[in-house]
């Protein structure tokens, strides 16, 4: 796995979860598949946290091993649970382990609840739907029943957004539903299933030749950092990005047609690429976030597959400001976009060097010498997608740019060993956490005037913090505007801790002029936030729609989207911009 | 202005529309310029038609030179016009002329109408509104006292889209709603008044540096073939699309933030580039056509002004089939897109050939000795926009792939006299109708699966009536399917005859699959046809919304986007796709 410490190294737990634990729901990814903290990060975590070997020898936290057990009775409707094996036969359960799998997402928030084995909000039954035929009875069966319905994708959420606060039912859409419904080569479009997980679907698609007897190889053009673990569906519904959306687009982009199951009926919108007939229902659809009824089939445009054009890249830039200014001019200079595009402040470019074991290297004293300094330097890397020509031309442009603003090239090595990390850092989450140090993120949208400022004011807040990391990066980079990323780390260990930290950094976005989120999308742990943002009038649209599709409030109800907050639970930070 | 006529020359009208005469409202454009069709064109005229140089010497149609006069009481309640005052002082009118100029648009349905002065379903009151507080408070005076709302832009809508069907107010939005309320060069965007312009937009924004001690000229990217006489609003409202949409997007892909005024209050989006907060608003409201209030304010992205980067490009190919084969290659190869992508079938090709006086040049016998025969060859042209890398990459690809299907390169001479006709062709429709020669267009957005399908079947049907000709042109071009054009022109005279033929083209663009519209929205003229196209339970989302805007219908009523239509004035064809 990972380079062995030459000192010191702390008791990671490595083993498989038990069968059944609380271990086996928060643990992220592959039950066999652990990553531990290089010895260079575990030095800083030890200087930064005031820590030493000794609090590393054993676990500072419940590690989460035992049998789920917990005594919560189902509360269903008489007859309801009768009716619904009628739809679904046998693919169903009730049993303690498989209501709560499916129950919370993957921010801290969950894994410490799951940690403390606080089981809250779990649904009566867990139903594996086949096909959409299915899902639009168990939509109307629910309907009938007054039974809240919740749905479960990947499960990599971090909004609390399929938590079911109402109890009832939640579809978990991993088993058996994600199939390919359509596969169209004249129109390089794909018609999925929403469960398809983001792996399926690209293996899918990367064999279109054997598959379908395609002319060539595709690619689904979105990979969030949560790829591994995380559905179209959720994608779709949340808004969401994938890495290299600089140059694929966010989902919203990518999606061109939907077909939901809503308790007023189907919703189905045409797989055209543009049209001018009225609103775009698609984009009402998409960012509902399971409010207005279940998304079931998706249809997405598909890419050509051509890895071997991807031109790496990564620069060294004096500082955050300048930095800046060269993303920018890479973004407006109309030369094409970049697919991976990641600027790291100082903070997380001294991580990164740690985490990527430069700083211990020749390297990081030459960087230093050439003026590139710690605290200062700010770490840019990326890479192209698309036509041969028009990659080697953005990398003309891009190393161009950056010459202009003194940037130094690291060629492509640093982006190859981010790739190599890019889909599996969330790993590193558990092991630490077990001793007690935890790791979160936010990100935000923000525009290029408010950038400086949304990225001092967030992170002096972080760093009011005393023994608190705070990294920040720029990714998802627009001619307007660009995503900020804060991801903290910091030892801490109640839920209380964590929650007044997050809901700090989150305050401090919304006051300083960003939109709350770029792509993670609002649950119900960013909804009281969400009036605030987008302001009264506008949310009064959401509750209209809400109203129309779900009168009954039946459809992930309990605060997602802010749909049914009370007033009293709301924030009212009205972000000037 | 063009090449004298060798034989016998049509009695063009030439003169300055008389003030305030009809045909000073239904003229296109400037009123002192005028285009009539080269010889060639009106000789190809005379054979189609079956006419003669007799026919062309006097006038079959009437001219519209009268003043405009009619007997139409003003309609409002009472106080109303008092209360106005109080709001807009003397920017107002009650005038026969100020009231019929902004009560129709430019498809020959209005044409024809004015005309013979068929004065139909005209404001009560003109007004000219200042700011967007003065229209905040017209919606909200309009909400009082139960009276109708319509917006005139740029007036160049064909859906019937500004007709004040229930009378009431217009607020012609040319003289003062049409300032630049904030130029932000580090975001690339610009405010401004919905009023504004298409050309001074452009001009503001190719002068910047002057304006606004910008670094450097932008543009707007946005050029529909109305460019003259459109307005920000009216591109924004209809989802409109400029004729180099094939780079910059469509205006709902160009804008960036919107604030309306409602009789529910103000509706205002944020200027992000990208966002995970829900539904779109800005999707929302673009495609409402007015019926949820007025929009006042838009801010919209700006691009970097290189139009020494525009690479002209132009192929023949053998047939129509080969040609459409290459233009999805371009679309899907990802090398970038060029920015005017236009591609005429066989007919079309014909007719421009006639139009640019090639066909009776020594090119044409050489296009045919070489196998690009008429009545099979296509003319594909276009220019790109840029970074110069980029664009001159893009023209590379486009050579590859044209020379793959066996296309002719015949240099950018023919993209630059199609550049010189681009906003001026519209001026031949007058010139042609006053001897009862119609001309008209309908467009429709294709996947390209069904590109052949809506190409062969609706061509058919145009073709059922004899002696008319049928051009029919790709543009607006995406990887995922483009518009289809179909020009019709023929000899017709009368309201029924025109309404019939046109009735029987929309009829079978929906047949075949197509969506009605791409970019010319759907007003009041489209609207019987909305509720098949997008599906009755997708129907009831804009109806909700209207209703929530607007529950006493007061903004655009009279059948715009089918809301208050009743089910026998709808057709029901549910197209296929």
């Amino acid at each position: 796995m990972s380079k062995p410490y030459k000192g010191f190294e702390p008791k990671w737990h490595l083993e498989k979860p038990p069968k059944n634990s609380y271990r086996s729901i928060f643990k992220w990814g592959d039950p066999e598949f652990n990553k531990v903290p290089k010895e260079t990060l575990y030095k800083m975590m030890k200087e930064i946290f005031n820590l030493t070997d000794e609090d590393f020898k054993d676990y500072s936290e419940p590690l989460g091993l035992e049998e789920v057990k917990f005594d919560r009775p189902i509360n269903l409707p008489k007859g309801f649970l009768e009716k619904l094996k009628e739809i679904v036969g046998d693919e169903m359960s009730t049993t303690d382990y498989d209501r709560l799998s499916v129950a919370y997402g993957k921010t801290m928030y969950d894994v410490l609840r799951l940690r403390q084995h606080i089981v809250e909000n779990i649904p009566d039954v867990v139903v594996y739907p086949e096909n959409k035929e299915q899902i639009e009875a168990i939509v109307k069966l629910c309907t009938e029943f007054k039974v809240p319905l919740y749905v479960y994708g990947g499960g990599s959420s971090v909004t609390r957004g399929v938590e079911c606060m109402k109890g009832g039912v939640s579809l978990d859409m991993r088993k058996n539903f994600n199939k390919v419904v359509d596969f169209n080569e004249i129109d390089q479009t794909i018609t999925v299933e929403a469960g398809m997980s983001g792996p399926k679907l690209e293996e899918t698609l990367n064999n279109a030749v054997k598959l379908f007897g395609a002319k060539r190889a595709y690619t689904c053009g979105h990979f969030p950092q949560s790829f591994e673990y995380s559905s179209v569906g959720g994608w779709t519904v949340t808004r969401g990005a994938g890495q290299n959306s600089t140059y694929y687009g966010k989902i919203e982009d990518i999606v061109i047609a939907q077909e939901y199951a809503t308790p007023r009926g189907i919703v189905k919108t045409e797989p055209f690429p543009a049209k001018a007939t009225g609103p775009d229902i698609n984009q009402i659809m998409m960012g509902s976030e399971g409010t207005f009824g279940v998304l079931t089939h998706v249809t997405l445009k598909v890419f050509r597959h051509m890895p071997e054009n991807h031109y790496k890249f990564s620069y060294m830039f004096k500082d955050w400001n300048t930095a800046m200014e060269a993303a920018r001019e890479i973004m407006q200079c109309e030369c094409g976009r970049p697919s991976v595009f990641r600027l790291s402040d100082p903070e997380e470019t001294d991580c990164m060097m740690r985490l990527y074991g430069v700083d211990e290297s020749p390297i990081a004293g030459m960087l230093s010498s050439l003026g590139y300094k710690p605290h200062q330097r700010c770490l840019f890397l990326g890479f192209t997608d698309g036509e041969k020509g028009f990659c080697k031309n953005i990398a003309r442009n891009v190393r161009k740019i950056c010459r202009k603003y003194k940037a130094l090239s690291l060629t492509g090595a640093v982006t190859s060993a981010w790739e190599k990390g890019r889909f599996n850092d969330p790993y590193l989450r558990d092991s630490m956490q077990d001793f007690g140090i935890m790791t979160d993120t936010l990100e935000c949208s923000v525009t290029w005037s408010q950038m400086e400022h949304v990225h001092q004011l967030v992170r002096e807040y972080c760093h009011s913090r005393p023994n608190t990391i705070c990294m920040t990066h720029m990714s998802h980079c627009y001619p307007q505007g660009a995503n900020l990323y804060f991801i903290f780390i910091a030892r801490m260990t109640t839920l209380e801790e964590f929650v007044d930290y997050w809901t700090g950094i989150l305050d401090h976005i919304q006051k300083s002029g960003a939109a709350i989120s770029h792509h993670h999308g609002i649950g119900k742990f960013f909804a009281p936030w969400l009036e605030g943002q987008i302001g009264t009038n506008q949310m009064e649209i959401f509750k209209v729609l809400k109203n129309h599709f779900d009168p009954d409030n039946l459809m992930n109800p309990g605060g997602t989207l802010g749909l049914d907050l009370e007033e009293k639970d709301k924030k009212f930070i009205r972000p000037k911009w």
